[in-house]
């Protein structure tokens, strides 16, 4: 039978926060499809071992970095060269099919539907919505694809420094192909669109499937009183809506009710 | 003949030097289209009669408006109820097909071949990119279109009680429609778009076709020195690519160069 699986990637212990609540979220939702992370060397063994909790399988691969500082200066956001490391999930052909998904996401709803669409299925980046955004994405794990991207990272680069650049040029026919492969941004939806058009959070956001915290500060820089349940927002560039932010803390605590997981200290 | 026209839309006299460099920059870039602007009465003389000098039409509509101070609060734009004007164009019934601009939209090369698309055509909008922005877009004039969207706007309303939200709602298929109503980005380039995600911007933002300068402070809002051709932007939320902001300027100077202008006052 064909194997289909969710993946992620953490390469460090932070993110690795994030990928726990990732698979909790589809856990809770019970989805049908095994979950994946990919980590790298650096991640902790503590970590590892709790992530084998909540992962189907843990895979560590090597760090693949863009080291291209200067696009990744136009996007402020030096620490995303190493988001190339995201480009290993071609090589899982263990599976038929994935769905990518970003460790600081977090899943509302059952999505296994996404596994009906075809490679490359994404959702519009806000900021530039010919563009699709890289944080959830259906693909077909291949070799051919895997050094068709490493080829293109070593002659081309990226034009924004990260894996998002690489593989809209990749993937360049995605905003003129047809619809089945542009997701409703509901599957992707950025927590920071609150603010920029609220009246469309406020009419559409009910519906919002998958949400995705991007940008630097990261739900779990956040600092949450697990007494009240309220959030407090560290102060740096986008913000994301509040509620979103507490459904995330939400399944963390969650997360660190599991078996398996007491044994480690909190966040 | 099938006859066709670009459309744009001012209320009152600020929105008309808005509208004087949209129909400029076609001019300057030979459109063989009519071209046609919409005005309600409490524009001034002076400005209609310079707008006669570079529109083929000036046509008075009565203001239509929102009224919806709760939805434009959440859109932090109260002057926005105003947009639901903007209906007026579907009265156009003499021409076959028609493109709506924004009066803060600036054209950088011909665009004739938007008339090859069909109703309802437009780009994404970046805030809720399964949305399309209502700044451009193609449409066919028809009183029964006319008539279905006043009806809406009396049962519904507009999600963000302006032209915007209303236009989503009545042609909700757009963003699962086929992929000739998705205009490309470039057709209306968000000058916010260059500081949202500005790896992208240097990537494609050369390929531009139409800028529009969302959002609450307009290029005519900024300071700009004739001698130098430096630009000081207001304070303001949302602030606009320098270099676009010049090129609007670039063409406000041709505008007031013509014969037909030099009798009236500067902004
Ligand atoms: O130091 C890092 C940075 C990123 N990532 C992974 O790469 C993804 C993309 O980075 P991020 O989500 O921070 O980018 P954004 O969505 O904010 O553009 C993350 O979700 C992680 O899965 C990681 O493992 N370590
Ligand atoms: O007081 C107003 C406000 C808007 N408009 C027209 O409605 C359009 C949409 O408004 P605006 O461009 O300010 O909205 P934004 O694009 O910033 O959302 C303008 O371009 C004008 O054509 C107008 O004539 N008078
Ligand atoms: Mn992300
Ligand atoms: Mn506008």
């Amino acid at each position: 039978m064909a194997r289909e699986a969710f993946v992620t990637l953490a390469t460090n212990d932070r993110y690795c926060e994030g990928a726990l609540v990732v698979a909790q979220s589809l856990r809770r939702h019970k989805t049908r499809r095994e979950i994946v992370v990919l980590i790298t060397p650096q991640v902790s063994t503590i970590c590892r071992s709790r992530l084998s909790v909540l992962f189907d399988h843990v895979i560590v691969v090597d760090v693949l970095d863009s080291n291209d500082e200067a696009h990744l200066a136009l996007l402020h956001r030096p620490e995303l060269g190493v988001t190339f490391t995201k480009l290993h999930c071609w090589r899982l052909v263990q599976y038929t099919k994935c769905v990518f998904l970003d460790a600081d996401t977090l899943v509302l709803t059952n999505v296994d539907e996404l596994f009906e669409r075809n490679e490359l299925s994404a959702s519009p980046d806000a900021g530039w919505p010919d563009m699709f955004n890289s944080g959830v994405f259906v693909f077909t794990p291949s070799m051919e694809t895997y050094n068709d991207l490493i080829k293109l990272a070593d002659t081309d680069g990226s034009f924004d420094g990260g894996d998002q650049g690489l593989l809209n040029s990749y993937f360049s026919e995605w905003s003129t192909s047809d619809t089945s492969k542009r997701l409703p941004f509901l599957y992707n939806m950025h927590s920071t669109a609150t603010y920029t058009y609220s009246p469309a959070f406020a009419q559409y956001g009910k519906d919002t499937k998958i949400v995705h915290f991007i940008g630097f500060v990261k739900p779990w820089n956040h600092k949450y009183d697990e007494k009240t349940g309220e959030v407090t927002q560290v102060e740096g560039p986008g913000i994301h809506e509040e509620t979103l932010v507490k459904q995330w803390w939400k399944v963390w605590a969650e997360v660190q009710g599991l078996e398996g997981m007491r044994k480690t200290t909190t966040v």
